[in-house]
């Protein structure tokens, strides 16, 4: 298990400019921000990083300018699942050679009801075309977003076939039993949780950490719920309703929007405020509630300095 | 509506070689059979088309391969509606360039619950990218498989703002009424049926035609049906119910691996028995069951000679 990844992740936000290009400087500088505060790793082409918004190109872009500018390989789990298989063997490669720690793959997505025989043909299917060991995928269980469920069968097919490449999965599907449960019966199958809320929870059944869109202005609390945890330190269940009591106020509105709102308020740069479609920024009423009820929460994100 | 697309069309079957890349030979010689027996288009890059398991260098290649063997650009409506804009953008504009007489365009389709007002936004950045008037948006209303619905809502805002370049809709719910009220509150608006259960009921309420899965094998009925129609003749009815009864026996399975047997069968080339996952072909004893239920209904496909 040593080698594998394991702490808080952040889904992290990709910044935009206002004619829907990438702002690669403040991703970078985000995600800098997030690695200084807290996050053990960056889950950078998730959901809430509107990662299917963009094209393959701009996909590969974001990997590249991360390398560049000295963000670790060892901290990133980018998203790669693509519809396309073919897309996603060209993405998962491309940050497989840039030195990504893991690889968080959603299943093909536009076909619903398939098989399970069918999603470990895709998924094998990539595995066997990228064709390189250092290859560690997490795969993406989503539902309500991606409609294609991962299931346990699917799962255990995949342990079966691929030991060394199948490494765990991120659970957003809100089902404790399921993320427990995969945590359980598949030793070693590195389960982090989509939520804050299930973060010590899963801790407590064998889970190994989370990736949340709230980690985007909140790592600093999930990183010492987290620390406390690791060293058997007291006051665990009281982090961890604090963590969701700031989880509540950001969930209130869409979290892409949402986190990029309360983004632009604490840092000052109202650059973070556009979103590609088809997400929609908050109106200025709803923006002003949200941030009404985050400082409501009583936390205050570190500096932005 | 003299210019506007109307009448029977197929979502066209992309042929793939054993190694899943896509045969374009045999993708062109479908074209043309069908053609050659009563469709009046073809829907390339459809759900049917497995287009969203394709690259987007892939689906360029494969329009442009249709363009370079002739396929009059006036009997094409290709799918060109991506996840990412850029993406929709970049593959609408070729479609227009190459002089496709419609395009069928999925909402973006990974984020679910999105607003009207995300949906208005993501058509309208394509529609003001592309820039170009000879674009004619036909919007694919496909909830089941994207999720992601069409409402009139939508169809009224859009209209309002581009009504040169929003020139219709393909209804794949299955829900008649929906169909119906939309050709009877948006006249103009070019409303085909997703399925050939609703071509004659469809037409008689003012829609313009079908686009399905069914007319790879059986577009000569359709056809029959839509002339028979169009010329006010008796039978119509019958037409109609043998029409459901064929889509019926193909409908037993998952329609791509259905058609897709079915023309191996009947035109005894083996190679069409090929799928991108996450697609599957169907077992021998499910290929059986299909192409006994196929015979019975007496209908036989025109020569492939």
């Amino acid at each position: 298990m040593d080698d594998k990844l394991k702490g808080v992740f952040a889904a992290a936000l990709t910044p935009l400019k206002n004619d829907l290009s990438v702002d690669y400087e403040r991703l970078v500088s985000h995600c800098r921000w997030l690695l200084d505060n807290g996050c053990d790793g960056l889950a950078v082409l998730g959901t809430t990083g509107e990662a299917n918004s963009f094209s393959l190109p701009e996909r590969i872009r974001i990997l590249e300018a991360l390398f560049e500018a000295g963000i670790p390989g060892a901290s990133l789990m980018p998203g790669t699942g693509c519809c396309s298989i073919t897309d996603t063997v060209e993405l998962t490669s491309r940050a497989v050679a840039l030195g990504a720690a893991g690889i968080l793959m959603l299943p093909p997505f536009y076909y619903k009801g398939v098989s399970d025989e069918g999603l470990f043909a895709a998924y094998s299917e990539v595995i066997e075309r990228v064709g390189d060991t250092s290859l560690k995928v997490y795969l993406y269980h989503f539902p309500q977003m991606s409609a294609v469920p991962i299931s346990y069968d699917l799962i255990e097919r995949l342990l079966k076939r691929y030991p060394a490449t199948i490494a765990g999965m991120k659970d957003s599907s809100g089902v404790f039993d399921n993320m427990a449960g995969a945590a359980q019966q598949f030793p070693g199958f590195g389960v982090f949780s989509g939520g804050d809320d299930f973060l010590l929870p899963l801790l407590e059944k064998g889970g190994v950490g989370c990736i949340t869109a709230v980690c985007n202005i909140a790592s600093s609390l999930s990183a010492q719920l987290y620390r406390a945890w690791q060293d058997g330190e007291p006051g665990c269940e009281d982090m961890q309703k604090n963590l969701i009591k700031v989880r509540q106020a950001v969930s209130t509105y869409p979290y892409s929007a949402s986190l990029k709102t309360l983004l632009a308020h604490f840092s000052g740069a109202d650059d973070w405020l556009t979103l590609r479609p088809p997400l929609v920024m908050l109106s200025e009423n709803e923006k002003a509630d949200l941030i009404r009820l985050f400082i409501s929460t009583g936390f205050t994100p570190p500096s932005f300095g």
